[in-house]
């Protein structure tokens, strides 16, 4: 991997200098979203590029899925998330000559991120053939208070001689989405190539609309675009695929134009295309109400209110200061002003796993938007839950009963093609169910507020059609994926089986609870006490002579992997056949130690330390979600400067590209992870029992860390240094009850609580990991 | 399903109307072949038809095999068998009208399969709109003496007035192809029908030669046609893609006309297309020499020595009778000329599967042609071990060590593409060897004749690689699938681990007893003592409260199938997930219970009887290899009259369209399993010892049954009627030790031994199926 060279800093990320070897990874890093609209961090001028890239969330297209040996139940559409028409095109000539950093270097080419602006800057200094300098100044941003707004202000100024300028500004209808799957079948890509229909294309003095309408989804989309220009000759033309406005101008020395543009987007399934582009125009009406001042206040004024519930410092590691500060800044606009669609596993910052969502976004992503941005948490709830019948129909297929959720789609319909690890992967829908009721626990708001209810209800009724009881009594899941992807169709998956009983419980409890609304849903009392009997009888494997936890039925007697024979043959999935790894001791992502962490209650100290240390040496942590849990667990049982080694990998994933593959998006499932390993691993909090708690460690090489959690409304600030923690309640009234390190503590306005630092109390040495898959950067 | 109506007579199969309805069935059922080349049972003036077919051994197309999520090692190209030129056409117009039984039902449309003389009688009566009525007596057959050659005669004759004919006799390139795969990628399609390049078009007097070549595989056809007629005009003329004979005639009533129509075959990856039509015409030229009352002298011969040495006859049940010889006949026609090719799963009687060769050719048909024809299954397994570094590459492929055995193929090379049923399925290497062993043992021949040592040492050291000792000693083999496909990637499946132990034994004998040769495959003491050390480690799951073998470990506490609910939702696999059947106690064919029979010395009679009727009870017999090995074991278990059932519904299979799919060609494995479950089930024979067994039954309703085998190189007969056994020696030289009911006796030329039959002793009560999946027929 080659990974862009990024100046630290705590409140920006900066590339000093443009370098065509990591342009597609920066593209990914300098995305500006706001979970409705993502702009991938292309130039300006469109060339070089690796991928451009404008997404708006749920706009996707369908294509076949054909099998070569097909089965039952195999999905035969599948959807991929789709490149829309591009408005950051500005297109620069100086004196006849086009601006183009793989022709003539130049002399200043610096980008930067922003965090607290909310926007990406580019300055480029570059001498022109006919020997004159001009500098560009462009700043872009996607607006986080007007969600179907990016707006640009490009600027050129003559540095040392008259110069000629020609700025040409486009908007280019979508272009060709690649798969982003490993799907190699021409018809996915024919569809893709020509997914969208021209509607419409219209001109105006300053800017224009295209309106495209997708082939076989069916979903409208305007674009429109607007100019303001200070200085210059302006015109504009049109074609069926784009809107072309261009600026022309004679500078002297010191003189300048600026153009700010404006491109306002809309979609929709049953709008005309009128209804559709005047949405998007009068985004941009609004836009250009507000001004270019207008919508930069804004934006700040959106960040400051992040910053001021959910900052995070570290002192000690500027690299990581600057990490945890930009994955928070991605997830916060990932999910800024979605509505009605899902985040996909990149986000809006690349066309990877074609756009889909997947178990890891309640997972991980959700439960930190809970404790960051609950408003956030449940816009996205509520487009899960709007999903249900969906699953209760594919429940239908699969033959069972309640509903089962997919394991990776766009508008909730399942459309994976390798069932083993996904229709296998059932664990998803206690996942899904488990964001519900964290959600609850973490907000104080009812879960049914956001129709988590009927969901806890349909995964519970799965849950009991793929479980059974064996003569002893003991209920049992067979056949099931657990979220380790190298172990494959087994028996009793142990998180599978507690996610399960979590379920159960927790549906049978919610039930109760909310008995009307149950009655509703043709719950009654036998059927909730059927669940906490399987809850109760629930299966958990354990390997006396090891005294651990096999992570499925046998698990510990299969064969050991010959780490020392594979140093050059990751990512295993890639050097060898699923037949081979299903049944070998390797492990791609923490499985059961998600568990332990995730099922807490289940497992006592010793079983923590001796399961930690027995699986940490059998994970290679092929996939980017791992290290997250690997940090938690390690921080759990008492190995903080281990779980800060994974606290980095995990955080630095994209800003280091550590997987080799930020190219294709963000890393959405890590970004949210590093947050969480830094909260709930470095800071030990768990949101999951009736009061918050937390148990805070500092590693060695931290000299203090601090972060905000939004807990029932009230924000509260956690600061830790060697001296101690303390916790201060920034927002809200008070009294809260924190848990720090097991004792009760009031925390109201006004009177933070402190407690001194206790020092890590491991049972066992620190764990080893196989050679060569130590926790990397 | 409609089955056709056929008479039941003991030496034909005829049809005595033309029924559309069932013309599929037919066409399959009438097919000819001779192993190097199989033709369709096609009405002579091609419409109407289902599915047109010509094949060769051999010859195939490739085509990508793309995966909507693709993984290491999945193969990436596809073979199909192709439908090469068609020399079976003989279009009729009678008084400018065409023979079309749709068009005009003829008064008489008989056809006739006799399986002593080896040709498809055809007689048609019919009155032209003219009012004239012709008589066409059509006999096609392909030779069986001349491996090349297909020859038709046909006569018209004027019955009532006189009438102009004109016979049109076409040589036409090779069809569109069917994909015969659920594979619905277009490209599949397109390239299979684009298969064929032309590339020479000759034409004589009295016919010509097409010369096509395969535009992936590489491989070059020639067909070459010629006509010997007897009245009429004649003439020939060629385009691209046919060699057209035309024969016209004005004839007298009573007068008639023949056409006599040779069609001979030669292919090759390396030669020319001169070369090849040399050795096409060359065929068609010595069928012209032998004349066709030469042809038929040869073919009846090749027929009297077959009905001499592998006659079966049945008293009681006239339809049973008619469908054993039928499945003798076909059995020695799908491999009597055959080599250098395998036997696909449907023979040359159809592209179902699209002509690829499974495990059940080495596990039925090959173990039954060894008793049968040796000859033949000598060819056959040297074709297979000359695949063998197309197994080593699979195994490398895979991580493995030794050889690694295709699941399904046309040239050696591994083409599945839903890995839990085919590289999971590790047992097929087991099964290959078995043939090899089993070939030794009945023919007295040297497995290494037939290349059998380096396959016994490669599968040996491929159990090696794959299966793995626990801490106790058991040595395991996990993640496999056994034969039954509705229980996938379990752990310890008794089938595979029972063969593999087989597989490791063996190859340790042989290696011994062949040291030279042992020790240039690099095997030494130490690697046969690790792989005698493996066998006997060999872990074999048992249900201590049940007393029965779970089929895999746990089997037996997964989840009941609700057979009640599911009465029209069969076959399972098209009514439900993989993900739900793979783990509830529903079985599509024999498991278990083939390890009964294939390896039955790893188990007691009290096993037998418990073990049968627990799996009789789950087994759903969705595939036609089941009901031969239930025949067998039920036998075994002493219940002769449910061993018919299953017999009779196994020897029908195709005669009656038992499942529905005739239509894509015969069930190869189930023909010669109808000889197994008659041989080795009611006759009890056993062949994997050191002398040949026998444990005759005779069911309530049959009065006679007799059966030939061929046992190094002695012919026995074996006739069983309500006073006993006798067993004649009727070739070659005595004595030959045949233990009876566990008694060995002598048995010489001139003097056949005789036996009282016993009464069936069965341990346990007749087992029960689920309810609607009793045996059928």
């Amino acid at each position: 991997m080659t990974a862009p060279t990024l100046d630290t800093a705590p409140w920006s990320v900066r590339e000093p200098h443009v370098d065509l070897q990591t342009l597609a990874v920066t593209e990914s890093v300098f995305t500006l979203s706001n979970g409705y609209l993502g702009i991938r961090g292309t130039l300006d001028e469109v060339e070089p590029s690796d991928m451009r890239g404008t997404y708006l969330s749920g706009v996707f297209e369908t294509h076949p899925l054909s099998y070569p040996e097909g089965g039952y139940g195999q999905p035969e559409e599948g959807q991929a998330m789709l490149t829309v028409a591009d408005g950051t095109p500005l297109r620069l000539l100086v004196d006849g000559i086009a601006l183009d950093v793989r022709e003539v270097r130049p002399e200043v080419h610096e980008r930067t991120l922003d965090l607290r602006a909310g926007t990406l800057d580019r300055r480029v200094r570059w001498t022109a053939q006919s020997g004159t300098s001009v500098e560009v100044s462009s700043r872009r941003l996607v607006s986080l208070a007007e969600r179907s707004v990016c707006a640009v202000r490009y600027e050129v100024r003559a540095l040392d001689g008259p110069v000629h300028v020609l700025v040409r500004s486009e908007l280019a209808a979508g272009v060709v989405t690649p798969t982003g799957v490993d799907n190699d079948d021409p018809r996915v890509a024919a569809d893709l190539d020509h997914a969208f229909d021209p509607r419409a294309q219209i001109g105006t003095a300053n800017g224009g609309a295209l309106v495209e309408r997708t082939r076989r989804s069916g979903i409208t989309i305007a674009a429109t675009v607007a100019h303001e220009v200070d200085g210059g000759r302006v015109s504009t033309h049109v074609d069926e695929q784009h809107i072309v406005t261009t600026v022309a101008a004679d500078l002297l020395p010191g003189e300048s134009i600026t153009v700010i543009k404006v491109v306002g987007y809309s979609w929709s399934y049953d709008a005309g295309s009128d209804s559709v582009v005047g949405e998007a125009s009068a985004a941009v009406s609004s836009a250009l109400d507000l001004g270019w001042e207008g919508l930069l206040a804004r934006q700040r004024a959106a960040l400051d209110e992040l910053w001021a519930t959910a900052d995070v410092e570290v002192d000690g590691d500027p690299e990581l200061q600057q990490a945890l500060r930009y994955t928070v800044f991605q997830l916060f606009c990932s999910a800024a002003c979605i509505s009605d669609a899902p985040i996909g596993a990149k986000g809006l910052t690349g066309i990877g796993y074609s756009g889909h969502t997947f178990w890891d976004v309640e997972g991980f992503v959700l439960p930190a938007l809970t404790l960051l941005r609950p408003d956030a948490a449940a816009r996205l709830l509520r487009w899960r839950s709007a999903t249900l019948d969906l699953a209760r129909e594919r429940a239908r297929t699969l033959g069972l009963a309640g509903a089962s959720f997919p394991w990776r789609t766009i508008n909730g319909r399942e459309t994976s093609a390798y069932w083993p690890a996904s229709t296998a992967a059932m664990h998803v829908n206690a996942d899904v169910s488990r964001a519900f009721w964290l959600y609850q626990d973490v907000t104080g708001k009812d879960l049914d507020s956001v129709g988590g209810l009927a969901v806890l209800v349909e995964t519970a009724r799965l849950w009991m059609s793929i479980g059974h009881e064996d003569a002893a009594g003991g209920w049992h899941l067979f056949g099931m994926t657990g979220p380790d992807e190298y172990t494959g169709v087994v028996d009793d998956n142990v998180f599978t089986n507690l996610m399960a009983r979590a379920n159960l419980r927790r549906a049978a409890v919610e039930c109760q609870r909310l008995a009307a609304r149950a009655s509703e849903l043709g719950v009654d009392h036998a059927e909730t006490s059927a669940w906490r009997s399987a809850a109760e009888a629930g299966h958990v494997p354990w390997d006396e002579g090891l005294r651990v936890h096999p992570m499925n039925e046998n698990f510990t007697t299969y064969r050991e992997w010959r780490f020392e024979d594979q140093r050059d043959s990751y990512p295993v999935q890639e050097h060898q056949h699923y037949a081979t790894f299903y049944r070998r001791q390797v492990i791609k992502q923490a499985d059961l130690v998600q568990a332990l962490w995730w099922c807490r209650d289940e497992f006592t100290d010793e079983e923590v330390a001796r399961d930690l240390d027995y699986y940490e040496a059998r994970t290679v942590r092929d996939s980017s979600l791992s290290a997250a849990v690997q940090a938690v667990v390690c921080a759990q049982a008492q190995h903080p400067d281990l779980a800060l080694r994974y606290l980095r990998e995990c955080a630095l994933v994209d800003l280091r590209d550590v997987q080799g593959d930020t190219a294709h998006g963000l890393h959405l499932a890590a970004v949210a992870g590093a947050w969480l390993a830094f909260v709930a691993g470095l800071g030990g909090l768990r949101e999951d029992h009736e009061d918050l708690e937390i148990a805070p460690l500092l590693p060695s090489s931290l000299s203090r860390t601090a972060y905000h959690v939004t807990w029932r409304g009230r924000v509260l600030r956690v600061e830790t240094t060697r001296e101690g923690t303390t916790v201060t309640l920034t927002r809200g009234e008070g009294p809260v009850t924190v848990v720090v390190d097991g004792a009760p503590l009031q925390v109201t306005a006004g009177a933070p609580v402190h407690v001194p630092l206790r020092a890590p109390s491991p049972l066992l040495d620190e764990p080893r990991q196989p050679a060569g898959r130590e926790p990397r950067t």
